[in-house]
Protein backbone atom coordinates (compact mmCIF):
# COMPACT_ATOMS: atom_id res chain seq x y z
CA UNK A 1 0.00 0.00 0.00
CA UNK A 2 1.11 3.37 -0.60
CA UNK A 3 2.76 5.70 2.13
CA UNK A 4 0.27 8.21 2.07
CA UNK A 5 -2.68 5.93 0.85
CA UNK A 6 -1.63 4.45 4.24
CA UNK A 7 -1.53 7.57 6.46
CA UNK A 8 -4.77 8.86 4.78
CA UNK A 9 -6.70 6.02 5.38
CA UNK A 10 -5.53 4.15 8.70
CA UNK A 11 -8.36 4.21 10.91
CA UNK A 12 -8.37 3.18 14.86
CA UNK A 13 -9.19 -0.77 14.82
CA UNK A 14 -11.35 -2.01 17.88
CA UNK A 15 -12.61 -5.24 16.51
CA UNK A 16 -10.46 -8.25 15.12
CA UNK A 17 -11.36 -11.09 13.16
CA UNK A 18 -10.50 -14.20 15.39
CA UNK A 19 -7.35 -14.91 12.37
CA UNK A 20 -3.76 -15.37 13.15
CA UNK A 21 -0.95 -13.34 11.60
CA UNK A 22 2.51 -15.07 10.30
CA UNK A 23 5.20 -14.87 12.55
CA UNK A 24 7.22 -12.66 10.15
CA UNK A 25 4.39 -10.37 9.45
CA UNK A 26 4.27 -9.76 13.30
CA UNK A 27 8.15 -9.21 12.85
CA UNK A 28 8.10 -6.65 10.42
CA UNK A 29 5.88 -4.79 12.21
CA UNK A 30 8.68 -4.60 15.16
CA UNK A 31 11.08 -3.74 12.15
CA UNK A 32 9.14 -0.78 11.56
CA UNK A 33 9.33 0.64 14.93
CA UNK A 34 12.74 -0.39 15.55
CA UNK A 35 13.64 1.82 12.09
CA UNK A 36 12.19 5.04 14.16
CA UNK A 37 14.42 8.02 14.46
CA UNK A 38 14.62 9.83 18.31
CA UNK A 39 16.08 12.07 19.49
CA UNK A 40 20.04 11.69 19.37
CA UNK A 41 19.21 8.47 18.09
CA UNK A 42 19.12 7.41 21.16
CA UNK A 43 16.26 4.82 20.79
CA UNK A 44 14.80 5.09 24.13
CA UNK A 45 12.43 1.53 23.78
CA UNK A 46 11.65 -1.71 24.47
CA UNK A 47 8.97 -3.44 22.59
CA UNK A 48 7.19 -6.87 23.62
CA UNK A 49 5.85 -8.88 21.29
CA UNK A 50 3.14 -10.15 22.79
CA UNK A 51 1.53 -13.51 20.69
CA UNK A 52 0.59 -15.91 23.24
CA UNK A 53 -3.19 -16.07 23.66
CA UNK A 54 -3.38 -16.68 27.57
CA UNK A 55 -0.80 -13.72 28.07
CA UNK A 56 -2.91 -11.56 25.82
CA UNK A 57 -6.61 -11.81 27.79
CA UNK A 58 -4.22 -11.36 30.83
CA UNK A 59 -2.88 -8.14 29.61
CA UNK A 60 -6.40 -7.03 28.43
CA UNK A 61 -7.52 -7.49 32.14
CA UNK A 62 -5.08 -4.72 33.14
CA UNK A 63 -6.00 -2.55 30.23
CA UNK A 64 -9.17 -0.38 31.43
CA UNK A 65 -9.60 0.84 27.85
CA UNK A 66 -8.29 -2.07 26.01
CA UNK A 67 -10.21 -4.73 26.40
CA UNK A 68 -9.95 -5.75 22.67
CA UNK A 69 -6.37 -6.79 23.25
CA UNK A 70 -7.95 -10.27 24.24
CA UNK A 71 -9.05 -10.82 20.71
CA UNK A 72 -6.13 -9.23 18.97
CA UNK A 73 -3.98 -11.60 16.86
CA UNK A 74 -0.56 -9.72 18.46
CA UNK A 75 0.05 -6.86 20.92
CA UNK A 76 3.19 -4.52 21.11
CA UNK A 77 3.53 -3.17 24.78
CA UNK A 78 6.04 -0.32 24.31
CA UNK A 79 8.17 0.35 27.16
CA UNK A 80 9.95 3.63 27.30
CA UNK A 81 13.26 5.25 29.20
CA UNK A 82 11.92 7.54 31.18
CA UNK A 83 14.88 9.61 31.77
CA UNK A 84 15.10 10.19 28.47
CA UNK A 85 13.76 13.52 28.08
CA UNK A 86 12.12 12.68 24.99
CA UNK A 87 10.72 9.38 25.66
CA UNK A 88 6.75 10.33 24.92
CA UNK A 89 7.99 11.61 21.52
CA UNK A 90 10.24 9.10 20.86
CA UNK A 91 8.35 6.49 21.33
CA UNK A 92 5.32 7.64 19.97
CA UNK A 93 7.22 7.86 16.58
CA UNK A 94 8.12 4.12 16.88
CA UNK A 95 4.67 3.31 17.62
CA UNK A 96 3.47 5.69 14.60
CA UNK A 97 5.21 3.59 12.37
CA UNK A 98 4.31 0.31 13.75
CA UNK A 99 0.75 1.04 13.03
CA UNK A 100 0.99 2.54 9.66
CA UNK A 101 3.50 -0.67 8.44
CA UNK A 102 0.37 -2.82 10.00
CA UNK A 103 -2.46 -1.13 8.24
CA UNK A 104 -0.46 -1.34 4.83
CA UNK A 105 -0.29 -5.01 5.39
CA UNK A 106 -4.12 -5.20 6.41
CA UNK A 107 -4.27 -5.14 10.26
CA UNK A 108 -5.78 -2.98 12.05
CA UNK A 109 -4.54 -1.38 15.23
CA UNK A 110 -5.41 0.90 18.08
CA UNK A 111 -3.66 3.09 20.77
CA UNK A 112 -4.46 1.75 24.42
CA UNK A 113 -3.26 4.36 26.89
CA UNK A 114 -5.83 3.19 29.86
CA UNK A 115 -3.43 0.82 31.56
CA UNK A 116 -2.45 -0.26 35.27
CA UNK A 117 1.05 0.01 33.82
CA UNK A 118 3.24 -1.17 37.08
CA UNK A 119 0.81 -4.87 36.97
CA UNK A 120 1.44 -4.72 33.43
CA UNK A 121 4.84 -4.73 33.47
CA UNK A 122 5.42 -7.39 36.24
CA UNK A 123 4.00 -9.50 34.20
CA UNK A 124 5.56 -9.04 31.24
CA UNK A 125 9.09 -9.22 33.70
CA UNK A 126 10.22 -5.93 32.39
CA UNK A 127 12.41 -3.88 34.74
CA UNK A 128 10.72 -1.30 36.85
CA UNK A 129 12.86 1.28 35.56
CA UNK A 130 10.98 1.15 32.73
CA UNK A 131 7.69 3.34 31.73
CA UNK A 132 4.73 1.65 30.08
CA UNK A 133 3.71 4.02 26.83
CA UNK A 134 0.87 1.62 25.49
CA UNK A 135 0.08 -1.67 23.94
CA UNK A 136 -1.30 -1.73 20.78
CA UNK A 137 -3.62 -4.47 20.00
CA UNK A 138 -2.88 -5.88 16.06
CA UNK A 139 -5.13 -8.19 13.96
CA UNK A 140 -7.73 -8.47 10.88
CA UNK A 141 -10.37 -5.78 11.22
CA UNK A 142 -13.76 -7.62 11.92
CA UNK A 143 -15.57 -7.37 8.61
CA UNK A 144 -17.79 -4.87 10.18
CA UNK A 145 -16.12 -2.18 10.97
CA UNK A 146 -18.19 0.32 12.99
CA UNK A 147 -17.53 4.27 13.25
CA UNK A 148 -15.58 6.32 9.69
CA UNK A 149 -13.02 8.59 9.80
CA UNK A 150 -13.96 11.97 11.07
CA UNK A 151 -11.76 14.78 11.34
CA UNK A 152 -11.88 18.77 11.57
CA UNK A 153 -11.32 20.19 8.11
CA UNK A 154 -7.91 21.67 7.23
CA UNK A 155 -8.84 25.23 7.15
CA UNK A 156 -9.81 24.82 10.86
CA UNK A 157 -6.51 23.48 11.83
CA UNK A 158 -4.24 24.35 8.96
CA UNK A 159 -2.73 28.30 8.50
CA UNK A 160 -0.35 30.05 6.11
CA UNK A 161 2.54 31.49 7.56
CA UNK A 162 0.44 32.73 10.53
CA UNK A 163 -2.34 31.84 12.60
CA UNK A 164 -5.28 33.14 11.13
CA UNK A 165 -4.56 33.41 7.22
CA UNK A 166 -5.99 31.19 5.46
CA UNK A 167 -4.52 28.23 2.83
CA UNK A 168 -4.75 28.74 -0.51
CA UNK B 1 6.69 4.71 -2.60
CA UNK B 2 4.77 1.39 0.12
CA UNK B 3 4.38 2.55 3.11
CA UNK B 4 6.54 -0.45 4.56
CA UNK B 5 9.61 1.06 2.60
CA UNK B 6 9.01 4.83 3.50
CA UNK B 7 9.25 3.84 7.24
CA UNK B 8 12.09 1.48 6.95
CA UNK B 9 14.15 3.58 4.80
CA UNK B 10 13.36 7.15 5.84
CA UNK B 11 16.10 9.04 7.77
CA UNK B 12 16.05 12.11 9.43
CA UNK B 13 17.41 14.77 7.12
CA UNK B 14 19.26 18.53 7.38
CA UNK B 15 20.28 19.45 4.58
CA UNK B 16 17.90 20.15 1.47
CA UNK B 17 18.52 21.28 -1.81
CA UNK B 18 17.51 24.83 -3.22
CA UNK B 19 14.55 23.51 -4.92
CA UNK B 20 10.86 24.54 -4.36
CA UNK B 21 8.59 22.28 -3.76
CA UNK B 22 4.81 22.79 -5.44
CA UNK B 23 1.99 24.44 -3.28
CA UNK B 24 -0.15 21.27 -3.41
CA UNK B 25 2.39 18.55 -2.13
CA UNK B 26 2.96 20.94 0.72
CA UNK B 27 -0.74 20.74 1.64
CA UNK B 28 -0.70 16.75 0.99
CA UNK B 29 1.83 16.59 3.77
CA UNK B 30 -0.93 19.00 6.43
CA UNK B 31 -3.28 16.43 5.08
CA UNK B 32 -1.31 13.24 6.35
CA UNK B 33 -1.01 15.03 9.55
CA UNK B 34 -4.80 16.11 9.64
CA UNK B 35 -6.25 12.19 9.02
CA UNK B 36 -4.08 11.04 12.25
CA UNK B 37 -5.57 9.47 15.01
CA UNK B 38 -5.61 11.30 18.64
CA UNK B 39 -7.53 10.53 21.97
CA UNK B 40 -10.69 10.69 21.78
CA UNK B 41 -10.52 12.36 18.12
CA UNK B 42 -9.65 15.77 19.67
CA UNK B 43 -7.13 16.42 17.12
CA UNK B 44 -5.37 19.25 19.45
CA UNK B 45 -3.17 20.24 17.02
CA UNK B 46 -2.56 23.49 14.93
CA UNK B 47 -0.56 23.11 11.74
CA UNK B 48 0.88 26.65 10.72
CA UNK B 49 2.77 26.03 7.23
CA UNK B 50 5.80 28.56 6.83
CA UNK B 51 6.98 29.29 2.92
CA UNK B 52 7.66 32.53 3.05
CA UNK B 53 11.59 32.35 2.60
CA UNK B 54 12.05 35.55 4.89
CA UNK B 55 9.72 33.89 7.85
CA UNK B 56 11.76 30.44 7.38
CA UNK B 57 14.72 32.25 8.03
CA UNK B 58 13.22 34.36 10.60
CA UNK B 59 11.72 30.91 12.50
CA UNK B 60 15.79 29.43 11.99
CA UNK B 61 17.07 32.11 13.59
CA UNK B 62 15.04 30.97 17.06
CA UNK B 63 15.55 27.58 16.58
CA UNK B 64 19.29 26.42 18.80
CA UNK B 65 19.21 22.80 16.76
CA UNK B 66 17.14 23.66 13.90
CA UNK B 67 19.57 26.10 11.44
CA UNK B 68 18.59 24.27 8.64
CA UNK B 69 14.48 25.52 8.78
CA UNK B 70 16.61 28.73 6.46
CA UNK B 71 17.33 26.44 3.44
CA UNK B 72 14.00 24.16 3.60
CA UNK B 73 11.21 24.19 1.00
CA UNK B 74 9.07 24.79 3.49
CA UNK B 75 8.23 24.15 7.26
CA UNK B 76 5.63 23.02 9.45
CA UNK B 77 4.96 24.92 12.77
CA UNK B 78 2.97 21.94 14.59
CA UNK B 79 1.22 23.63 18.15
CA UNK B 80 -0.54 21.83 20.68
CA UNK B 81 -3.35 22.15 23.21
CA UNK B 82 -1.44 21.75 26.53
CA UNK B 83 -4.94 21.41 28.21
CA UNK B 84 -5.22 17.81 26.99
CA UNK B 85 -3.80 15.41 28.50
CA UNK B 86 -2.41 13.74 25.44
CA UNK B 87 -1.09 16.52 23.16
CA UNK B 88 2.66 15.12 23.19
CA UNK B 89 1.67 11.70 21.85
CA UNK B 90 -1.33 13.39 19.62
CA UNK B 91 0.89 16.00 17.95
CA UNK B 92 3.91 13.62 17.44
CA UNK B 93 1.19 10.87 15.85
CA UNK B 94 0.12 13.73 13.58
CA UNK B 95 4.19 14.91 12.79
CA UNK B 96 5.11 10.86 12.19
CA UNK B 97 2.16 10.97 9.61
CA UNK B 98 3.76 13.74 8.05
CA UNK B 99 7.42 13.12 7.67
CA UNK B 100 6.14 9.76 6.40
CA UNK B 101 3.71 10.94 3.58
CA UNK B 102 6.76 13.58 3.19
CA UNK B 103 9.53 10.87 2.43
CA UNK B 104 7.12 9.14 0.36
CA UNK B 105 7.02 11.77 -2.02
CA UNK B 106 10.31 12.32 -2.00
CA UNK B 107 11.07 14.88 0.81
CA UNK B 108 13.33 14.99 3.94
CA UNK B 109 12.37 16.17 7.07
CA UNK B 110 13.71 16.30 10.75
CA UNK B 111 12.42 16.52 13.95
CA UNK B 112 13.62 20.05 15.74
CA UNK B 113 13.18 20.21 19.36
CA UNK B 114 15.44 23.19 20.50
CA UNK B 115 12.87 26.28 20.06
CA UNK B 116 12.34 29.81 21.47
CA UNK B 117 9.00 28.56 21.72
CA UNK B 118 7.12 31.70 23.09
CA UNK B 119 9.12 34.05 20.45
CA UNK B 120 7.94 31.77 17.42
CA UNK B 121 4.25 31.70 18.91
CA UNK B 122 4.73 35.69 18.44
CA UNK B 123 6.12 35.59 15.26
CA UNK B 124 3.49 33.54 13.77
CA UNK B 125 0.74 35.39 15.66
CA UNK B 126 0.02 31.97 17.57
CA UNK B 127 -2.38 32.38 20.61
CA UNK B 128 -0.56 32.11 23.75
CA UNK B 129 -2.54 29.67 25.14
CA UNK B 130 -0.66 27.05 22.51
CA UNK B 131 2.05 24.88 23.02
CA UNK B 132 4.64 24.46 20.31
CA UNK B 133 5.61 20.93 19.81
CA UNK B 134 7.96 21.17 16.86
CA UNK B 135 8.99 22.78 13.87
CA UNK B 136 9.68 20.38 11.00
CA UNK B 137 11.76 22.04 7.60
CA UNK B 138 10.55 19.67 4.57
CA UNK B 139 12.64 19.76 1.36
CA UNK B 140 14.69 18.49 -1.01
CA UNK B 141 17.47 15.81 0.52
CA UNK B 142 20.85 17.48 -0.60
CA UNK B 143 22.49 15.52 -3.01
CA UNK B 144 25.30 14.03 -0.71
CA UNK B 145 23.25 13.17 2.36
CA UNK B 146 25.50 12.69 5.28
CA UNK B 147 24.71 10.08 7.73
CA UNK B 148 23.61 6.91 7.48
CA UNK B 149 20.99 4.92 9.75
CA UNK B 150 22.05 3.11 12.48
CA UNK B 151 19.74 1.31 14.82
CA UNK B 152 20.15 -1.33 17.68
CA UNK B 153 19.43 -4.93 16.22
CA UNK B 154 16.24 -6.00 16.86
CA UNK B 155 17.25 -9.07 19.38
CA UNK B 156 18.61 -6.01 21.59
CA UNK B 157 15.55 -3.95 22.03
CA UNK B 158 12.41 -6.39 21.11
CA UNK B 159 11.37 -9.72 23.14
CA UNK B 160 8.60 -12.61 22.82
CA UNK B 161 5.92 -12.59 25.35
CA UNK B 162 8.59 -11.67 28.40
CA UNK B 163 11.02 -9.37 28.69
CA UNK B 164 14.45 -11.27 27.93
CA UNK B 165 12.72 -14.12 26.09
CA UNK B 166 14.62 -13.77 22.69
CA UNK B 167 12.55 -13.32 19.59
CA UNK B 168 12.54 -16.56 17.49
Amino acid sequence: MDALDAVLTKIEVREFAAEDVPYDVQKKVLEAGRMAASAYNKQPWIFILINDKDLLKKVAALANTGPYISKAAFAVAVFVDPNNPFHIIDGTRAVQNMMIAAWSFGLGSVWVGGLEREKIAELLKVPKNLYLLTVIPFGKPAKKLKGKKTRKPLKEIAFLNYYGNELK
